[in-house]
């Protein structure tokens, strides 16, 4: 199933004991719907705050109901600020985790104060947004972005290849359209940390080739607020389709 | 000044005692910045919920504060939820109210559950698009919208000329496009909650020919929930330009 959630009343995708949850909210309306014990597994653990609007999650079932009318069913039964926006019936080799192939996030900087956005962006004034796309391009390609993982990440491997890091204007900034194999935990807030003083140009800091090939979390940029970062895309099979 | 605000936390524009409300959030920032007594006097006064991009108020005031110091620093003193986009000093004559030649409103309708717009948009499932175009062209002119103005509401003409009133898809649905001279009390909500049910084909009711020659609220559809309506430009001067 695909999935948008406003972040905002969520502590994030992964279940937590007394906390709400992405995954918390649909484990316990699929378990209520079906009449059996679901788990739900999404292509990514999205942080506290993050919004989506093309979050991808699977599940197993026994129950053979029509999947319009559960989606349907999960939309009412789910509250305002989750969605299912499409559920099929997967193969069975289907892993909406191991399946992905790729990810797009955005991120938006707001450039002047933005009532109607404050909540999907980070207000952000004195950025050059002329600055952003060369101080941005030395990211695409594979590179170690150790930098740029949180350091609680114990993951084995820092390597992704990012194939797309552009800016794109929107009506009160400029928004990071960031798509690759994979991100590493805090990874697109981490790099908007950093790119945004040094859009300032009053970073004292190394620049991003530097911070890359430092490996070092410390000189790189804080983390950039949740509510900036959405979740576009999964990217399923060989080569993923631009959106 | 043109201002911006979320209306979801405001009583509407118009101050009332004890209750937040754009206007007197202004009145309460301007008196202070400039310490003396400031009104301040807006296009128009939007309801409880309603959203604004492009409101335009003036006020008068004794200080002779540069306009784009006191822009930032009204910003600064000012929530989240409203923003001057755009301050300068105007000709005597100016009035924000009677000055004002034109207002355009959208009003976004979903037709899928969306949480990310959830508190901008009414969510209309049933609605076929198709049909809303031809139902609204009637409204198109100048007409006595009497079926379609608040009951409560006093001023002695209903004739409004509306120059545009049109539908654009957006992500999750549909957005009425409203121009016009000028707007009776929930004109554009009792449009847009009349055209509704018409478009889900279903509507038990008299056409928009019949309701505008009938002049009778009580035959025209409800009122449209406030938070999918936003107040996007008002226009001062001859002929007004298209966005």
């Amino acid at each position: 199933m695909a999935l948008e959630f406003d972040g905002g009343a969520f502590f994030g995708w992964q279940v937590q004991p007394g906390r709400r949850t992405v995954q918390g909210e649909l484990e316990r309306a699929l378990s209520t719907l079906l009449r059996e014990k679901v788990n739900v597994t999404g292509a990514g653990r999205t942080d506290s705050g993050v919004h989506a609007r093309g979050m991808v999650a699977h599940f197993d079932a026994a129950a053979r109901l029509d999947p319009r009318l559960l989606e349907g069913r999960l939309n009412g039964f789910l509250g305002p600020d989750v969605a299912v926006r499409g559920l099929r019936r997967a193969r069975g080799s289907f892993d909406a985790r191991r399946s992905a192939t790729g990810r797009l996030y955005h991120y938006h900087l707001a450039l002047c104060k933005s009532p109607l956005m404050r909540r999907r962006s980070w207000y952000t004034p004195g950025v050059d947004p002329a600055l952003l796309p060369d101080l941005t391009r030395p990211l695409l390609g594979t590179h170690d972005f150790k930098a740029f993982c949180a350091r609680g990440d114990q993951r084995e491997s820092t390597r992704c290849t990012l194939r797309r890091a552009s800016w794109k204007p929107w009506a009160d900034g400029v928004c990071l359209e960031i798509e690759g194999d994979r991100f590493l935990h805090h990874m697109v807030r981490n790099l908007v940390g950093t790119l945004v003083p040094l859009a300032k140009g009053r970073w004292p800091g190394p620049g991003i080739p530097e911070l890359l090939a430092g490996r070092d979390r410390r000189r790189a940029g804080p983390t950039a607020p949740a509510r900036g970062l959405c979740l576009m895309r999964v990217y399923y099979g060989t080569r993923p389709a631009g959106p």
